[in-house]
Formats: structure tokens, sequence, C-alpha cells
């Protein structure tokens, strides 16, 4: 089975996926968590049911919100949890090894944002969307900056915030997969945009890459109330929260008259149970100042997405928009590469690379 | 000079003045921070301004913004802060004396949202509104349903809120000011309503004679994750915080998709320095559930005035919306009455009649 050579076609190939062993309520999870296994999995036409196709997985983003589905609490985020011993999914793009629907051929690269992490799978074709080869975009852009970072990005800045020329703009996680895009659409509508991020390193290139007006490290200024006084002397009319905590906290001590909070999530908060997650005691300005703040989930605005696309392959040609990414090489790399994604220590997207 | 009874027409009359003393930055202010003293006012046509009106005060309205304005911070609801030794002010009617503006006669019944708590005052004439003694509308209702009271909670339910027929609604202080109103305007919408009130006499005046479907004692169901799981089985759907603090943090564990939150005010967190504040960790679930959340000021919404106005009168006289207050007497009563407000003691609105 699988690996070695043999005279006659192989029948199945031998397939690594990383499969939840146990919930993890707290903490970054570990190995006692999320284990990697193999299988075989059939290349056999008539193991395939219709409408399904068998895929080679070639990269995956790596999401902070897979954190939510593994806590074994409903509560978070609200998304289903993954049961346990099932293999985790990511948005990624995979290549077709054996097709059951006749509008998809072998070698086709397919989209498919509930891909298993794992080497190959047999999965319906419903949520498959083709690649077009002729486009010439690099196939990391795909789940980078046409993908959901990008598209997140745009709906925080462009549709839910949509701030007006001249704003002040604060984005957390600032180099993070969704807010290096937040950062360069603010800026494509003529704000001023102050990012925070981990790392000096991160800061500059902030600054001298995508345009970020300032920039600060959030561990060494970490007096927050100290820091936005000092890089928004005229206050923030727009903040695009990735991080929740203190600095929410912080953020509604600075904000202007009427401004507006978009919230894609809170990474600083979910490696901890609910009960001790951080309280934010400066929820009265929000009267004062008549803020307006609103959480939001990409699935809610897939009806927006073509509109997105189109708009973000123009900044692509038209070399408006910049993208960064780290890529995290093997399938054995993903459990580190999700580490990675709560430690500051990468710019922009965190992407596991499967095969080539 | 006032008082003792004389052979020409006084020139001067008493006056009593609440004025402020010292700031309260915290607890709830006592006759060490707001003082009454006398003055004399002059009667004399010649000392009153062009444009101006001696007026004299017949009630007010007791409100707990008044709360943030003597804490000597600015942040607060950032409303000015009263000066010391300035009398404090308050929504009121009162009666027209002497006049320089042709507008005005004496005797006129005017609404001032800007009244001194003080038996006498000359007073620009800009902000006086004249009261049509043909409405046949009792005079606590210009200040109680046709006056701030009213008007928060009807841009709370249906203007920031306006929820669906059917919708499932929680208004906190509901037999408060603005609660009492919300509740019934949130009936007239179709939806089920539930309150939260410190009493169970006034859970039983809520249910009973305002229509709400379900109240609690939130001083005997203190464990408010519970009230809520059994008070809304099916979730909320809207919620008008008129406390804020822990709360609002257990409305965030019960939210439907989509909730929305309108923020009056936080009454549970005004007698509390900022950094002493609750913290509301359940933040997150904004993201999972999409929640809107939004705190606003009567002030901004003032061009829509007339359009409630002319509801709450065809309600008023259709008899679809109650009201209720609790009436304290003579400007001496004015230091306990504000104290009241705090302390879950009153049914609907505080007032404070001055003269009749």
């Amino acid at each position: 089975m699988g690996g070695g050579a043999g005279v006659a076609a192989a029948t199945t190939v031998e397939s690594k996926e990383w499969y939840l062993a146990a919930y993890a309520p707290q903490n970054i999870p570990t190995s006692e968590h999320i284990k990697l296994r193999t299988v075989n999995v059939s290349l056999e036409y008539d193991s395939i049911p219709d409408q399904h196709v068998l895929v080679q997985l070639l990269m995956i983003t790596v999401d902070p919100y897979l954190r939510n589905v593994i806590t074994g609490r409903d509560g978070d985020l609200y998304l289903p949890q993954i049961l346990l011993n099932k293999v985790l999914t990511e948005f990624g793009i995979g290549r077709v090894v054996r097709s059951k629907n006749i509008n998809f051929n072998e070698g086709d690269i397919v989209i498919n944002p509930f891909s298993s992490i794992a080497e190959y799978s047999v999965v319906p074709s419903d949520f498959l969307r083709k690649i077009d080869p002729t486009a010439n975009i690099a196939l990391p852009n795909y789940i980078n900056c046409l993908g959901l970072p990008g598209f997140t990005a745009w709906i925080g800045i462009d549709v839910i915030g949509n701030p007006a020329p001249g704003s002040n703009v604060f984005i957390s996680a600032a180099a993070g997969g969704v807010g290096m895009f937040a950062g360069q659409f603010a800026k494509l509508k003529g704000c001023r945009v102050v990012g925070s991020t981990g790392s000096d390193e991160k800061v500059q290139i902030l600054k001298d890459e995508f345009g970020y007006d300032q920039a600060f490290n959030y561990r060494k200024e970490s007096d927050f109330n100290a820091a936005l006084a000092k890089y928004f002397p005229n206050g923030i009319d727009l903040y695009l929260d990735n991080v929740g905590g203190k600095m929410l906290e912080a953020v509604l001590n600075h904000v202007n008259k009427g401004a507006r909070i978009a919230i894609t999530g809170m990474m600083s908060q979910y490696n901890t149970i609910p009960a001790e997650r951080e309280g934010v005691n400066s929820l009265l300005n929000m009267v004062g100042k008549e803020v307006k703040m609103e959480g939001f989930l990409c699935g809610s605005y897939l009806n927006r997405f073509g509109e997105f696309e189109t708009l973000m392959e123009t900044y692509l040609k038209e070399e408006k928009i910049k993208s960064k990414h780290k890529i995290y090489q093997g399938i054995e790399s993903f459990l580190e590469s999700f580490a990675s994604v709560f430690s500051s220590s990468n710019m922009g997207k965190v992407i596991l690379q499967v095969a080539s």
C-alpha cells in the first residue's frame, strides 16, 4: 500500500491526517489534543460516492478561529464543535485526483473552504470552486488576500466601518492575516492608520511596507491607554478589533463621538475559559460617545464575496495591495504552525504547505 | 425682601437653590456635595436682560444622568461637568413671572430642558417651549412620557432596536422612568417583553399594569445567567440596557443571532470610579452571535422629537401608554429624591414638585 513502487497501479494511498484526540478547554492546544495518524485512502472509483471527488491537499491557511471549535464548549463563537476523533478542517486548496462529478477533472486545482487537514480526502463537490489556471495568480493569494483574511478585512473596514477620508483608524493584530489587509483598505480610503503588533520587526514592516502611518509593539508599550493617547492625539474613529480584552477596554477610553468598532474576533481571549476572560470596564463610554460596536462572521456576507473578489483582483493587478505569508512545510508541521498563530512570531498569514 | 407682608410691591424674592459644593467622584452624593442655599432674586424688569425671562420653577424630573456631571471627571458620558458653586440643572417646567421676550407673557407655563434647580431663576428664552393650556395634558406628562424618559425609550426601542413582532425583548431598570415606557413600546410592536427591577412589588406592577409578559426581582434572582435562562428559553433579540455591568455580561450569554443592544446608560456603574467599574467578560459572544451594540444620547435625535411627540400624544389619547411617577414635594426634598433614584425604591419617574 502506497509508498513503494509496484507493478500494478496502486489501489490505495497512505494519507496522514490531523484529528481531534481531546478537547482543549484552555491554553494553547498541544499534541495531547491534536494528533497525527496515517490512514489508507482508496483510489478506486467505486469507493467514491457520486458528486464527490478525491482531493490531494496542497495548502491550507492556519486560522485562529479554529481554536474555538476544539474547546468542547458550544458557546465560543457558536460554531459547531469538532467531534472527537474527527479530522480538523481549514480553508485550503487541493488537486483533484479522482472525480465523480463531470464538472471536475483530474488535475483541476480547487478551493475548498472545508478542507480536511489530511493529505488525501474524499469530499462532496458542492463547496469546491475551480481555480482558473490562466489567471496567473499565485496559489497562496487565493487563500490569503482573495480568501477569508482579505474578505474579513474588507467587511470590517469597507462594509461595517466605512470610514470617511481622514478618519483615525486603529487595527490590533495589525501584522496578522486580517490586520495586514485591513490597514491597507483603510489607507486606500484616505484614513490615518495605526496598528498594534507583537514585535519591533513587525512594527517596522507595517510602516515600511504596508503603509501604516504609525505602529507600536504592544508587548513593549503595555500601558495601552498611554500608547493610544500617544498615537491618537485626535482620538479613534474606527477600531478593527482582532484581540478583545484590555486593548478593547483602552480603545473605549479614546474613541471619538460616533466611533465604530468592528469585531472580527478576540484572539487574546481564545485560550481562556469564559469565566476567566478579561472584563472590559469602559463600556459606559459607549453612551457618552455614542459608539456602535458590532461583531461579525464572514459567513453572513457571502452574498458580497463576488464584489470583494472583483475589487481585490483589481487591487492586485494595480499592485495596490501587498500580502505576506509565512509558509510551514509538510503536513507534520501543522501543530507547530497553529501554536505560532498565538505567539506573535509570524508576519502575515500563516500557511501550511502540504504538497506542491 | 420676600417673606413678610409689605406695603410696597416686593422688589426681590427669596429663592432656595441647590448648588454643587464639592465633586463626588464615587458613591451616592450627599449633602457634603450638594447643598441648599437661599439667594435674593430681583423682580425688577431692569435687572432682566433682553430675551430672558424670570421663571418660577414648578417641577423637575430627577434623572440618573445628573450623577455623571458632578463627578469632577470629564470622561463619564462626556457631558460637561457642572462647575463648583453653580446651581444644578434638570429638565423641568416653570411659570413665567417676568418676561423680556415678546413671545412669552407672565403666567405662561414653559418647559425648560435646562431648568436651574432653584425656586426662581432668570433664564435665556431660547430653549423654552410654551405649553398649550388647552391641550388638557397633565403637567407631569410633559416631563415624563412626553419628555426625556419617553423620548429615550422610543429611540431605544423604535429607532435603534426596531424589533420584529414576536421578538424577545429584555429591559433592565424596567420600572424606572425609561424602562416603564420601553416595555410598553415593545409590546405595541408585538414583542414578548421581560423586565428586571428591584422589588417584588414593582415586578407585580410591571406585569399587572404595564403589560410585561414576565418580570423578575434582580435582588432576589441575583444569578443573572440563571434568571435569563429561565425567562428567555428562546434567547434575547433586543436588550435595552439601563444598568450595564454584570447584567449586560449575562445578557451577552443569552443573545440570539443578530441581537441588538441599545444602551441608554449604566446606572449600576454611575457611583463607581472608572477603574473600579465591573468588567464585562462575555463580549466575545458578540462575534459568534453577530451582535450590534450601540450607546446613544437623546440630544443626537432631537430632529425626531416632533415625530415622537405626535405618536406619544396619540398613544396618550388612545390610552395605549400608561405612566407612573413618584412625586417628592418641596425644593428641600431634592437631595433625598436624587438618592432614591439609585435605591430601587421608586416606581416610575421621580419628580420633584417645587410649586403648584
